[in-house]
């Protein structure tokens, strides 16, 4: 960390803050105090909280996507979406888990015309293009329907999780295993 | 309106704002200048912020539930599972559609101890334990699974409205659909 440029600190702060406490409920203040980096610098990096806020987002999503993603081993479509749900049933298990980072920043922002909330619903859409290959490959009857159901129970099963404050336990891998077999996904 | 007492002043301003511009976003100042009322008088009615939100929540959420179930005269549980549904959709598609209430309210607040957290979760429950009573009623293998189930796609869909800032096109009630289908909820 002390090796860390002040735009790098200021980019982890920023992730951890928005996705811990919330993005309104940050203000610019505490994201400087924590990132040990003066407002003046903050400004001098990024022009508003607005624009740090998408290049937050931008910067940490890959990662966030990626880690739910099965590895190349892994090659049966049908097993490869299951994989997803496997992921997040053990990621909502943890007492810190806070939902979807992409739905609570387009949530928390209450505006469609925000940078962030366009950054938000891009890796929102990768997701679903995702579930939409490998639904093809798997044969599924609508592959672009069974993407936006899968997408629906990924993010309907995340925020159960939090509203409930509780595991999923096994409902997430239940409900995609049957959308899969309506769609002839075997 | 203007007949309307303070209390009841507040919790309606308070309802307003919390749903369109979030509860962190929300100021006692902004609050209290929206619903006439002094800070002063504000205290004097809810101790804190805290019970303020707790008790609009409580205020509006009966209405909420209510306003996505069917009447009396549909009588079929498969139809009138899917009539929460086709209500969702309609609702989605309006501009100022900014996802479940109760859902934001839990992510908001990121503290499911928070005696507004509770509240949520109560409705929620609500919602889902009237799922597992129609999908008793209408023959469903495991009716407790599919009101999860079914609660799921209504929040993911809910979730999926305002990340793409679009309406579902139906997309929750196909989804819907296929659920009750493999439950055997004909």
């Amino acid at each position: 960390m002390a090796t860390a440029t002040p735009r790098d600190r200021l980019l982890a702060a920023a992730a951890d803050l928005f996705y811990r406490e919330g993005i309104t409920a940050t203000g610019v203040e505490r994201l400087c105090s924590v990132a040990g980096v003066s407002k003046r610098t903050m400004y001098q990096l990024f022009p508003t909280k607005d624009v740090l806020v998408a290049e937050a987002l931008a910067a940490t999503g890959p990662a966030t996507n990626a880690s739910f993603l099965p590895d190349d081993a892994e090659v049966d479509p049908r097993e490869r979406i299951l994989h997803i749900f496997r992921v997040l049933e053990k990621t909502a298990e943890r007492p810190q888990f806070a939902g979807c980072q992409f739905v609570n920043t387009a949530s928390d922002l209450r505006d469609p015309e925000h940078p962030a909330a366009a950054v938000a619903r891009g890796f929102k859409q990768q997701l679903t293009d995702w579930f939409a290959a490998e639904a093809r490959t798997g044969g599924a009857a609508d592959p672009d329907l069974l993407a936006r159901q899968l997408t629906v129970v990924f993010d309907g099963s995340a925020a159960r999780a939090v509203v409930h404050h509780a595991g999923l336990d096994g409902l997430s891998v239940t409900t995609a295993t049957a959308l899969l077999d309506a769609a002839g996904v075997r």
